[in-house]
């Protein structure tokens, strides 16, 4: 086992071009409904969990829109931007004494200040006298707190939350869809990693290509998957449970979850279709690849497979900026029509399949989704934009119109078990 | 990279041997109090947890105390026990059409009925009707909730909910410290898990001895220990966050966690103490070994690890049932001072230092826990039970006597940055 690859340096000025960028769009939205420019983007980042009732503590991960703006590792901190200034601010937790001797040295503000590269780093219970005194604007201070739906899960994300808030003017509309729309163009810094991120899961599958054998337990693919991003590449995190599907249980989406975990033994005569990625400084991958077990394709297996690859190829010289997503969508379901006609595994015109949605039934999930700091990247949909109804489409995860600096993945298609090493940003 | 060792058959009847056993200390506990044995112990199972607001799932773990009496590892669950009848009965979530598409084959109750060898599986939404059907006792149902407190994380553990309880009679109190104390005494069937667990965590931790090398990341450790346990052994879970210390991280208790992430590159002269355990079917191990990174002991070092080598026999020779943990804390510290005295690193009268608790300044935690569903097994402390109060002592996680059936992990003696591998089960 060997590796190419080592992790790259992390940039932490990636993230004060992440937080320039919101304040420039912050700034104009406000100025467009001539409000002033004053008021904090002010953000809580997450907390340890532990696991039940227990002191079992799971691994702690940043909650992404914090990561973002402020690339923080550790628990319980809280950030803020002075949109006036543009000034950036940290609030870290004061740790008690006992913190040193479980958990580590407790790190002085200074370190914080330093590695983080923000303008200020203070401590959470000082958060209220330090607004109140930097606020220039009239009245209470105005905090730009987020609000707003994640368009996959369906779930809000949660406002900041600390004692005192309730002498703070609170604005839960603003801030939302602008730093949503910010995270959907990647800046060249987050471009970097996500290729990273993409380039040590790549040979990370490969790596289990070459091991594969009949008989192996499919969790023992994951393993050597997590083994590889971790041991060469400091991929701590996934950014999806792996999915590590042979034989049949390729056409379930996302098998490999607690009730499914990846314990079937692989059969000669198995595809495999493996859907794995690593995280890499909290940006992520997501490459699914199919392959037969033994090594050779069947014919059958073979028809299927280059259906995909056509559609594939088919899809990727045709994205550029301006294009409109659901149109990729359905150009991979007709150049796959195309081939499953072909290979006699259908009949009738190509032309009143697509307009019967048929390619729904072998495709019953979008093409593909963002990918950036979660994996399914948030702005997929846009406040009020109306999914389409149709089938296959409102499985869509985003219908819009690309733009440079936008990163996809596409696409799988796991009813026919078969998918392909693929992962795409956008250029002009 | 090899394994003498395979994943061995999980015997579903753990389970039924758990709710035996909590089911006679029920009945007694009734019967000692006059009550009628009638009524239901009604556990309510871990749900799905997703990362913030996205829809990003973390890997579901059942919560412990319904792993323990039910064995479920799907979440979503209620469990119940008839404590009439003895009869035992599991509620299904009642799953939507579309999780077969996106999470796989919804299985009929008859499939959970017979894996997890239950009398009856019905779903979720007839707990109130079944309850009430199967009920004998006067007046409304009567269930038996978990409520009570971790005497490790100082947490409550969150009683069974759902809609229609407020038509059952609810007792919060009975249930927790009986069923707490079941967990503290294994069965034979519990402990060839442990003994699994700990003997693939045992041969993962010389695999990294095997292959560490000077230039190292800490974290390539944790990978490659990871990867032993889960590819030979099926352990998808960790007991806890791996430990990975080298040089003066040693000396963090819990070094390895999201704040300080087994990031050290691994030094010439670097004593690696790693401290690593992985679970297996819910039952969890937890060893910590020390040693010099380069393969040689200074005579420093070589002094330090002796004094916990004698200490660790002196203990283990020394347990048997009827024997009081904080004498044997107190047998480690004393064996330890001993040494560090022949050692020339202190002076003085061991028996003064004992007195005036000096033992605590080089072991600040207690000498072991409980190990057993959690790490840190519950029943350390019983309900009113007072702490000791001096240093070193105050930091037990169980004051308790020793009988026959208790698995103890002990001791990392991490201050010295020297722990040894060792497990033990209390056997006369």
């Amino acid at each position: 086992m060997a590796s190419s690859l080592s992790p790259p340096e992390v940039r932490m000025e990636l993230h004060s071009v992440n937080r320039e960028k919101l304040l420039n769009s912050l700034r104009a939205n406000l100025s467009s409904f001539s409000r002033p420019s004053q008021g904090f983007v002010f953000l809580q980042g997450g907390e340890d969990q532990s696991r039940y009732c227990t002191d079992h503590d799971e691994l702690f991960r940043q909650e992404s829109y914090f990561a973002y703006l402020f690339g923080v590792k550790e628990p319980g901190f809280y950030g803020a931007i002075d949109v006036a200034s543009g000034e950036s601010m940290l609030f870290a937790p004061r740790l008690p004494d006992s913190y040193a001797v479980w958990l580590g040295e407790i790190k002085p503000v200074s370190y914080f200040k330093e590695i983080y590269r923000v303008n200020k780093v203070l401590y959470t219970d000082e958060i209220v006298h330090v607004l109140f005194d930097l606020y220039k604007g009239k009245g209470d201070p105005l905090l730009f707190l987020l609000h707003g739906l994640n368009t996959d899960s369906e779930k809000f994300s949660k406002p900041a939350e600390f004692q005192g808030i309730e002498s703070f003017e609170r604005d839960l509309d603003t801030l939302h869809p602008i730093l949503a729309e910010c995270r959907v163009i990647k800046s060249t810094l987050e471009l970097a990693l996500i290729q990273f991120a993409n380039d040590i899961s790549s040979e990370a599958h490969v790596e289990v290509m070459r091991s594969i054998k009949v008989g192996m337990k499919e969790y023992q693919l994951e393993s050597m998957f997590l083994h590889h991003t971790y041991f060469f590449g400091g991929c701590r995190h996934c950014s999806y449970t792996c999915i590590c599907a042979t034989g049949e249980n390729g056409s379930v989406l996302h098998y490999g979850h607690a009730a499914a975990p990846n314990d079937k033994i692989l059969q000669d005569g198995d595809m495999a279709l493996l859907d794995m990625g690593a995280e890499y400084n909290f940006y992520a991958s997501d490459i699914t690849c199919s392959f037969p077990v033994n090594g050779k394709f069947t014919s059958d297996q073979s028809l299927i497979y280059n259906a995909v690859l056509d559609a594939h190829d088919a899809v990727i010289s045709n994205l550029r900026p301006g294009v409109c997503w659901v149109d990729m969508h359905k150009l991979a379901e007709k150049v796959i029509l195309e081939s499953l006609k072909k290979g006699n595994l259908l009949t009738g015109d190509v032309e009143t399949m697509m307009n019967e949605r048929l390619g729904a039934v072998f495709m019953p999930h979008g093409l593909g989704h963002f990918l950036g700091i979660d994996t399914h990247d948030v702005g997929g949909f846009k406040k009020g934009e109306e999914r389409p109804k149709e089938p296959g489409l409102s499985a869509l995860r985003t219908c819009r119109e690309l733009s440079e600096g936008m990163v996809l993945h596409s696409f799988t298609y796991y009813r026919l078990q078969i998918s392909l090493l693929f992962f795409c940003s956008v250029k002009s």
